[in-house]
Protein backbone atom coordinates (compact mmCIF):
# COMPACT_ATOMS: atom_id res chain seq x y z
CA UNK A 1 0.00 0.00 0.00
CA UNK A 2 1.46 3.73 -1.00
CA UNK A 3 1.86 5.30 1.82
CA UNK A 4 0.05 8.94 2.00
CA UNK A 5 1.45 11.74 3.74
CA UNK A 6 -0.30 15.05 4.69
CA UNK A 7 1.50 18.53 4.02
CA UNK A 8 1.13 21.23 5.93
CA UNK A 9 2.10 25.01 4.49
CA UNK A 10 1.60 28.36 5.61
CA UNK A 11 1.42 30.60 2.62
CA UNK A 12 3.64 31.09 0.19
CA UNK A 13 7.52 33.05 0.82
CA UNK A 14 10.24 32.63 3.49
CA UNK A 15 9.45 35.55 5.13
CA UNK A 16 5.69 35.55 6.02
CA UNK A 17 4.48 31.82 4.46
CA UNK A 18 6.00 28.59 3.81
CA UNK A 19 10.02 28.38 2.79
CA UNK A 20 9.48 28.28 -0.95
CA UNK A 21 12.67 25.64 -1.35
CA UNK A 22 12.35 23.33 1.76
CA UNK A 23 7.98 23.25 0.29
CA UNK A 24 8.88 22.03 -3.04
CA UNK A 25 12.10 19.94 -2.16
CA UNK A 26 9.41 18.18 0.58
CA UNK A 27 6.95 17.02 -2.23
CA UNK A 28 9.97 16.48 -4.79
CA UNK A 29 11.25 14.16 -1.90
CA UNK A 30 7.65 12.42 -1.40
CA UNK A 31 7.17 12.25 -4.96
CA UNK A 32 10.33 10.29 -5.67
CA UNK A 33 9.82 7.86 -3.45
CA UNK A 34 6.22 7.43 -5.00
CA UNK A 35 4.14 8.85 -1.63
CA UNK A 36 0.98 10.10 -2.50
CA UNK A 37 0.72 13.58 -0.79
CA UNK A 38 -2.18 16.34 0.18
CA UNK A 39 -1.25 19.73 0.85
CA UNK A 40 -3.39 21.65 3.59
CA UNK A 41 -3.27 25.05 4.98
CA UNK A 42 -5.13 27.12 7.36
CA UNK A 43 -8.10 29.26 5.77
CA UNK A 44 -7.51 32.31 6.91
CA UNK A 45 -5.12 35.81 6.23
CA UNK A 46 -1.67 35.94 6.96
CA UNK A 47 -0.23 37.45 9.74
CA UNK A 48 1.03 40.22 7.59
CA UNK A 49 2.80 40.55 3.60
CA UNK A 50 6.41 41.03 3.80
CA UNK A 51 7.84 42.10 0.82
CA UNK A 52 10.66 39.64 -0.29
CA UNK A 53 13.00 41.73 -1.77
CA UNK A 54 12.82 44.48 0.71
CA UNK A 55 12.33 42.40 3.75
CA UNK A 56 9.92 44.69 4.88
CA UNK A 57 6.01 44.06 6.19
CA UNK A 58 3.15 46.07 3.41
CA UNK A 59 1.09 48.32 4.73
CA UNK A 60 -2.33 47.44 4.53
CA UNK A 61 -2.44 44.15 2.37
CA UNK A 62 -3.73 41.36 3.19
CA UNK A 63 -3.38 37.55 2.13
CA UNK A 64 -5.09 34.53 3.06
CA UNK A 65 -2.97 31.88 4.16
CA UNK A 66 -4.74 28.93 2.17
CA UNK A 67 -5.17 31.04 -1.42
CA UNK A 68 -1.28 31.67 -0.98
CA UNK A 69 -0.49 28.34 -0.24
CA UNK A 70 -2.36 26.82 -3.63
CA UNK A 71 0.89 28.56 -4.96
CA UNK A 72 3.23 26.01 -4.12
CA UNK A 73 0.71 23.24 -3.96
CA UNK A 74 -0.57 24.28 -7.82
CA UNK A 75 -4.00 24.55 -6.47
CA UNK A 76 -4.34 21.34 -4.61
CA UNK A 77 -4.52 22.20 -0.84
CA UNK A 78 -7.67 22.09 1.32
CA UNK A 79 -8.42 23.73 4.35
CA UNK A 80 -6.68 22.06 7.91
CA UNK A 81 -10.24 21.47 8.97
CA UNK A 82 -10.21 18.86 6.24
CA UNK A 83 -7.55 16.96 7.88
CA UNK A 84 -7.88 14.21 9.98
CA UNK A 85 -4.70 11.66 11.13
CA UNK A 86 -7.32 9.12 10.36
CA UNK A 87 -6.55 9.57 6.62
CA UNK A 88 -2.75 9.66 6.77
CA UNK A 89 0.28 7.91 7.60
CA UNK A 90 2.57 10.95 8.41
CA UNK A 91 2.46 14.73 8.41
CA UNK A 92 5.21 16.88 7.23
CA UNK A 93 5.32 20.55 8.42
CA UNK A 94 7.72 22.90 5.84
CA UNK A 95 9.68 25.81 7.26
CA UNK A 96 9.66 29.44 6.92
CA UNK A 97 8.22 32.32 8.94
CA UNK A 98 4.90 31.63 7.93
CA UNK A 99 4.91 28.42 10.77
CA UNK A 100 6.33 30.89 13.37
CA UNK A 101 3.33 33.37 12.36
CA UNK A 102 0.13 31.46 10.66
CA UNK A 103 0.39 28.14 12.37
CA UNK A 104 1.36 29.74 16.06
CA UNK A 105 2.11 32.81 17.24
CA UNK A 106 5.53 32.15 18.10
CA UNK A 107 7.31 35.29 15.89
CA UNK A 108 5.21 37.85 17.99
CA UNK A 109 4.38 35.73 21.52
CA UNK A 110 7.66 34.20 22.07
CA UNK A 111 7.48 31.78 24.86
CA UNK A 112 3.39 32.59 25.43
CA UNK A 113 3.03 31.14 21.94
CA UNK A 114 -0.29 29.63 20.95
CA UNK A 115 -1.03 27.08 18.28
CA UNK A 116 -3.82 27.66 15.52
CA UNK A 117 -6.61 25.61 16.90
CA UNK A 118 -6.64 23.23 14.14
CA UNK A 119 -3.01 22.71 13.73
CA UNK A 120 -3.03 22.09 16.87
CA UNK A 121 -5.83 19.18 16.83
CA UNK A 122 -4.09 17.68 13.50
CA UNK A 123 -0.70 17.53 15.21
CA UNK A 124 -2.29 15.76 18.68
CA UNK A 125 -4.01 13.55 16.05
CA UNK A 126 -1.05 12.33 14.68
CA UNK A 127 1.00 11.76 17.99
CA UNK A 128 -2.46 10.01 19.66
CA UNK A 129 -2.31 7.44 16.81
CA UNK A 130 1.68 7.02 16.94
CA UNK A 131 1.58 8.37 13.18
CA UNK A 132 5.23 9.64 12.31
CA UNK A 133 5.81 13.57 12.06
CA UNK A 134 8.64 15.43 10.15
CA UNK A 135 9.45 19.09 10.47
CA UNK A 136 11.90 21.40 9.51
CA UNK A 137 13.50 24.84 10.38
CA UNK A 138 11.79 26.58 12.43
CA UNK A 139 8.76 24.38 12.37
CA UNK A 140 9.31 22.35 15.18
CA UNK A 141 8.59 25.52 17.60
CA UNK A 142 5.10 24.62 15.91
CA UNK A 143 4.86 21.05 17.66
CA UNK A 144 6.71 21.57 20.91
CA UNK A 145 4.46 24.86 21.34
CA UNK A 146 1.22 21.87 20.60
CA UNK A 147 2.15 19.75 23.98
CA UNK A 148 3.85 23.33 25.98
CA UNK A 149 4.10 21.61 29.64
CA UNK A 150 2.72 18.00 28.78
CA UNK A 151 5.52 16.05 30.31
CA UNK A 152 4.00 12.60 28.88
CA UNK A 153 5.31 14.29 25.66
CA UNK A 154 8.43 16.09 26.13
CA UNK A 155 9.54 15.66 22.41
CA UNK A 156 13.25 15.51 21.06
CA UNK A 157 13.99 18.08 18.51
CA UNK A 158 16.31 20.36 16.67
CA UNK A 159 16.26 23.69 15.09
CA UNK A 160 19.91 23.38 14.27
CA UNK A 161 22.05 25.45 16.44
CA UNK A 162 20.74 28.77 17.74
CA UNK A 163 21.03 29.10 21.29
CA UNK A 164 17.62 31.55 21.86
CA UNK A 165 15.91 29.60 19.16
CA UNK A 166 16.74 26.51 21.21
CA UNK A 167 16.58 28.22 24.55
CA UNK A 168 12.68 29.08 23.82
CA UNK A 169 11.96 25.54 22.55
CA UNK A 170 13.45 23.82 25.62
CA UNK A 171 11.05 26.35 27.75
CA UNK A 172 8.03 24.91 25.99
CA UNK A 173 9.10 21.37 27.57
CA UNK A 174 11.29 19.82 24.69
CA UNK A 175 14.61 18.88 24.63
CA UNK A 176 16.58 20.02 21.94
CA UNK A 177 19.69 18.32 19.93
CA UNK A 178 22.35 20.60 18.15
CA UNK A 179 22.43 19.02 14.32
CA UNK A 180 23.58 19.58 11.32
CA UNK A 181 22.11 21.09 7.92
CA UNK A 182 22.49 17.63 6.29
CA UNK A 183 21.28 15.53 8.75
CA UNK A 184 18.29 14.97 10.96
CA UNK A 185 17.17 13.85 14.31
CA UNK A 186 14.73 11.61 15.32
CA UNK A 187 12.88 11.26 18.36
CA UNK A 188 12.10 7.55 18.30
CA UNK A 189 9.75 7.03 21.58
CA UNK A 190 7.07 10.19 19.68
CA UNK A 191 8.21 9.51 16.39
CA UNK A 192 8.95 13.15 15.23
CA UNK A 193 11.70 13.95 12.99
CA UNK A 194 13.24 17.36 12.65
CA UNK A 195 16.37 18.75 10.68
CA UNK A 196 17.27 22.14 10.48
CA UNK A 197 17.03 23.18 6.69
CA UNK A 198 17.17 27.04 6.15
CA UNK A 199 17.95 27.73 9.92
CA UNK A 200 21.25 27.02 8.88
CA UNK A 201 21.52 25.99 4.71
CA UNK A 202 22.71 28.53 2.50
CA UNK A 203 21.22 27.00 -0.81
CA UNK A 204 18.74 24.16 -1.76
CA UNK A 205 21.78 21.13 -2.08
CA UNK A 206 22.69 21.06 1.14
CA UNK A 207 18.71 22.01 2.71
CA UNK A 208 17.86 18.67 0.66
CA UNK A 209 20.36 16.32 2.36
CA UNK A 210 18.62 17.15 5.37
CA UNK A 211 15.20 16.86 3.97
CA UNK A 212 15.86 13.88 2.52
CA UNK A 213 17.33 12.06 5.24
CA UNK A 214 14.07 13.40 7.51
CA UNK A 215 11.54 12.19 4.50
CA UNK A 216 13.19 9.00 4.91
CA UNK A 217 13.08 8.44 8.53
CA UNK A 218 9.22 9.57 8.62
CA UNK A 219 8.83 6.86 5.71
CA UNK A 220 10.58 4.26 6.99
CA UNK A 221 8.53 4.83 10.64
CA UNK A 222 5.31 5.11 8.96
CA UNK A 223 5.84 1.93 6.73
CA UNK A 224 7.01 0.05 9.65
CA UNK A 225 3.77 0.27 12.25
CA UNK B 1 36.54 27.85 -13.05
CA UNK B 2 32.77 28.18 -11.92
CA UNK B 3 30.39 28.50 -14.38
CA UNK B 4 28.26 31.47 -13.20
CA UNK B 5 24.21 31.03 -14.90
CA UNK B 6 21.63 33.67 -14.48
CA UNK B 7 17.92 32.35 -13.92
CA UNK B 8 15.11 34.84 -15.19
CA UNK B 9 11.96 34.73 -13.13
CA UNK B 10 8.68 36.12 -14.48
CA UNK B 11 6.80 36.34 -10.69
CA UNK B 12 6.23 33.23 -7.86
CA UNK B 13 3.12 30.55 -9.24
CA UNK B 14 1.75 28.49 -12.22
CA UNK B 15 -0.91 30.92 -13.19
CA UNK B 16 -0.07 34.31 -13.20
CA UNK B 17 4.53 34.25 -12.80
CA UNK B 18 6.98 31.78 -12.69
CA UNK B 19 6.29 27.77 -12.37
CA UNK B 20 7.38 27.11 -8.16
CA UNK B 21 8.39 23.91 -8.78
CA UNK B 22 10.09 24.52 -12.34
CA UNK B 23 11.95 27.46 -10.62
CA UNK B 24 13.37 25.60 -7.05
CA UNK B 25 14.34 22.36 -9.25
CA UNK B 26 16.44 24.68 -11.34
CA UNK B 27 18.30 26.36 -8.60
CA UNK B 28 18.84 22.97 -7.08
CA UNK B 29 20.51 21.30 -9.86
CA UNK B 30 22.57 24.21 -10.56
CA UNK B 31 23.60 24.65 -6.33
CA UNK B 32 24.05 20.87 -6.95
CA UNK B 33 26.33 21.15 -9.42
CA UNK B 34 28.84 24.21 -7.68
CA UNK B 35 27.36 26.74 -10.44
CA UNK B 36 26.57 30.08 -8.72
CA UNK B 37 23.41 31.54 -9.91
CA UNK B 38 22.08 35.05 -10.24
CA UNK B 39 18.21 35.39 -10.65
CA UNK B 40 16.43 38.34 -12.63
CA UNK B 41 13.26 39.57 -13.20
CA UNK B 42 11.31 42.64 -14.90
CA UNK B 43 10.77 45.22 -12.44
CA UNK B 44 6.64 46.07 -13.24
CA UNK B 45 3.42 44.58 -12.74
CA UNK B 46 2.66 41.68 -13.62
CA UNK B 47 -0.08 41.10 -15.97
CA UNK B 48 -2.68 40.44 -13.32
CA UNK B 49 -3.04 38.25 -10.02
CA UNK B 50 -4.57 35.05 -10.29
CA UNK B 51 -6.20 33.34 -7.15
CA UNK B 52 -4.47 29.72 -7.36
CA UNK B 53 -7.06 27.92 -5.77
CA UNK B 54 -10.10 29.14 -7.76
CA UNK B 55 -7.20 29.83 -10.66
CA UNK B 56 -9.93 32.96 -11.36
CA UNK B 57 -8.09 36.47 -11.73
CA UNK B 58 -8.59 38.83 -8.91
CA UNK B 59 -10.09 41.85 -9.62
CA UNK B 60 -8.18 45.47 -8.84
CA UNK B 61 -5.50 43.79 -7.06
CA UNK B 62 -1.78 44.41 -8.73
CA UNK B 63 1.50 42.66 -7.64
CA UNK B 64 5.07 43.45 -8.68
CA UNK B 65 7.03 40.77 -10.97
CA UNK B 66 10.42 41.25 -9.17
CA UNK B 67 9.14 41.69 -5.60
CA UNK B 68 7.11 38.41 -6.15
CA UNK B 69 10.34 36.75 -7.52
CA UNK B 70 11.81 37.41 -4.74
CA UNK B 71 10.22 34.66 -2.71
CA UNK B 72 11.44 31.98 -4.90
CA UNK B 73 14.81 33.78 -5.02
CA UNK B 74 14.77 33.57 -1.06
CA UNK B 75 15.43 37.93 -1.57
CA UNK B 76 18.23 37.67 -3.89
CA UNK B 77 17.03 38.92 -7.32
CA UNK B 78 18.00 41.54 -9.15
CA UNK B 79 16.43 43.80 -12.08
CA UNK B 80 16.75 42.50 -15.64
CA UNK B 81 17.89 45.58 -16.50
CA UNK B 82 21.22 44.51 -14.43
CA UNK B 83 21.35 41.97 -16.82
CA UNK B 84 24.17 41.25 -19.01
CA UNK B 85 25.54 38.43 -20.79
CA UNK B 86 28.88 39.42 -20.67
CA UNK B 87 29.02 38.61 -17.08
CA UNK B 88 27.65 34.34 -17.24
CA UNK B 89 27.71 31.46 -18.94
CA UNK B 90 24.64 30.87 -19.81
CA UNK B 91 20.70 31.59 -19.24
CA UNK B 92 17.96 29.39 -17.94
CA UNK B 93 14.43 30.32 -18.05
CA UNK B 94 11.38 28.16 -15.92
CA UNK B 95 8.45 28.07 -17.16
CA UNK B 96 4.55 28.77 -15.61
CA UNK B 97 2.22 31.31 -17.06
CA UNK B 98 4.30 34.22 -15.57
CA UNK B 99 6.66 33.99 -18.90
CA UNK B 100 4.03 34.03 -21.17
CA UNK B 101 2.06 36.79 -19.14
CA UNK B 102 4.87 38.74 -17.90
CA UNK B 103 8.07 38.37 -20.28
CA UNK B 104 5.91 38.41 -23.25
CA UNK B 105 2.86 39.01 -23.89
CA UNK B 106 2.13 35.71 -26.02
CA UNK B 107 -0.79 34.90 -23.55
CA UNK B 108 -3.19 37.50 -24.81
CA UNK B 109 -1.71 38.30 -28.29
CA UNK B 110 -0.52 34.69 -29.51
CA UNK B 111 1.06 34.78 -32.39
CA UNK B 112 1.26 38.50 -32.87
CA UNK B 113 3.39 39.03 -29.42
CA UNK B 114 5.83 40.91 -28.27
CA UNK B 115 8.36 40.21 -26.02
CA UNK B 116 9.75 42.92 -23.04
CA UNK B 117 12.25 45.06 -24.77
CA UNK B 118 14.83 44.11 -21.31
CA UNK B 119 14.44 39.94 -21.57
CA UNK B 120 14.82 40.68 -25.68
CA UNK B 121 17.66 42.44 -25.31
CA UNK B 122 19.36 39.59 -22.75
CA UNK B 123 18.45 36.83 -24.81
CA UNK B 124 19.25 38.21 -28.37
CA UNK B 125 23.18 39.37 -25.91
CA UNK B 126 23.29 35.12 -25.34
CA UNK B 127 22.59 33.61 -28.18
CA UNK B 128 25.12 36.61 -29.83
CA UNK B 129 27.87 35.35 -27.50
CA UNK B 130 27.30 32.11 -28.32
CA UNK B 131 26.33 31.43 -24.67
CA UNK B 132 23.66 28.46 -23.85
CA UNK B 133 20.38 29.14 -23.14
CA UNK B 134 17.77 26.93 -21.29
CA UNK B 135 13.86 26.52 -21.34
CA UNK B 136 11.25 24.89 -19.89
CA UNK B 137 7.77 24.55 -20.12
CA UNK B 138 6.15 27.57 -22.04
CA UNK B 139 9.38 29.60 -21.67
CA UNK B 140 10.51 28.71 -25.17
CA UNK B 141 7.92 30.59 -26.73
CA UNK B 142 9.59 33.61 -25.26
CA UNK B 143 12.81 32.74 -26.75
CA UNK B 144 11.24 31.82 -30.19
CA UNK B 145 8.83 35.22 -30.30
CA UNK B 146 11.94 37.34 -29.50
CA UNK B 147 13.70 35.96 -32.88
CA UNK B 148 10.42 36.09 -34.92
CA UNK B 149 11.15 35.93 -38.45
CA UNK B 150 14.68 35.99 -37.72
CA UNK B 151 15.74 33.46 -40.67
CA UNK B 152 19.75 33.21 -39.53
CA UNK B 153 18.10 31.82 -36.12
CA UNK B 154 15.85 29.62 -36.73
CA UNK B 155 15.94 27.48 -33.36
CA UNK B 156 14.75 23.71 -32.44
CA UNK B 157 12.56 23.34 -29.92
CA UNK B 158 10.07 21.81 -27.24
CA UNK B 159 7.08 22.78 -25.57
CA UNK B 160 6.17 18.88 -25.22
CA UNK B 161 3.21 18.17 -27.41
CA UNK B 162 0.22 20.38 -27.65
CA UNK B 163 -0.36 20.40 -30.93
CA UNK B 164 -1.61 24.49 -30.73
CA UNK B 165 1.46 25.52 -28.86
CA UNK B 166 3.74 24.20 -31.00
CA UNK B 167 2.32 25.48 -34.29
CA UNK B 168 2.51 29.22 -32.81
CA UNK B 169 5.92 28.50 -31.85
CA UNK B 170 6.58 27.55 -35.17
CA UNK B 171 4.74 30.83 -36.55
CA UNK B 172 7.63 32.32 -35.52
CA UNK B 173 9.85 30.55 -37.56
CA UNK B 174 11.70 27.87 -34.83
CA UNK B 175 11.04 24.70 -35.66
CA UNK B 176 8.98 22.80 -32.81
CA UNK B 177 10.16 19.00 -31.88
CA UNK B 178 7.77 16.48 -29.53
CA UNK B 179 9.57 15.57 -26.35
CA UNK B 180 8.85 13.50 -23.38
CA UNK B 181 9.11 15.47 -19.58
CA UNK B 182 11.70 12.98 -19.05
CA UNK B 183 13.91 14.37 -21.96
CA UNK B 184 15.14 17.88 -23.62
CA UNK B 185 15.56 19.09 -27.05
CA UNK B 186 19.32 20.29 -27.92
CA UNK B 187 19.57 22.75 -30.63
CA UNK B 188 23.20 22.44 -31.06
CA UNK B 189 23.66 25.21 -33.59
CA UNK B 190 22.34 28.05 -31.30
CA UNK B 191 23.00 26.26 -27.88
CA UNK B 192 18.93 26.25 -27.28
CA UNK B 193 17.97 23.24 -24.91
CA UNK B 194 14.56 23.16 -23.98
CA UNK B 195 12.39 20.39 -21.79
CA UNK B 196 8.48 20.25 -21.59
CA UNK B 197 8.78 20.51 -17.62
CA UNK B 198 5.02 21.03 -16.69
CA UNK B 199 3.34 21.31 -19.72
CA UNK B 200 3.24 17.45 -19.70
CA UNK B 201 4.62 16.62 -15.87
CA UNK B 202 2.20 15.15 -13.63
CA UNK B 203 4.42 15.56 -10.39
CA UNK B 204 8.10 16.91 -9.24
CA UNK B 205 9.79 13.48 -10.11
CA UNK B 206 9.41 13.42 -13.26
CA UNK B 207 9.60 17.13 -14.01
CA UNK B 208 13.07 17.21 -12.34
CA UNK B 209 14.16 14.28 -14.63
CA UNK B 210 14.25 16.40 -17.66
CA UNK B 211 15.29 19.99 -16.06
CA UNK B 212 17.97 17.96 -14.89
CA UNK B 213 18.71 16.67 -18.43
CA UNK B 214 18.46 20.01 -19.61
CA UNK B 215 20.66 21.77 -17.21
CA UNK B 216 23.54 19.44 -17.77
CA UNK B 217 23.23 19.66 -21.13
CA UNK B 218 23.36 23.53 -20.69
CA UNK B 219 26.19 23.37 -17.98
CA UNK B 220 28.05 21.04 -20.47
CA UNK B 221 28.05 23.19 -23.59
CA UNK B 222 28.55 26.27 -21.83
CA UNK B 223 32.22 24.53 -19.99
CA UNK B 224 32.97 23.49 -23.71
CA UNK B 225 33.40 27.11 -25.34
Amino acid sequence: MITKVAVLLAGCGVNDGSEIHEAVLTLLTLDEAGVEVECFAPDGDQLHVVNHLTHKPVAGEKRNILVESARIARGRVRSIKEASAADFDALILPGGFGAAKNLCNYATEGREADVNTEVSRVVREFIAARKPIGAMCIAPIVVAAVFKGDEKVHPMMTIGSDPSTAADLESFGATHLTCGVKDCVTDVRNRIVSTPAYMLGTGPAEVRLGITKMVDAVLEMAAAR
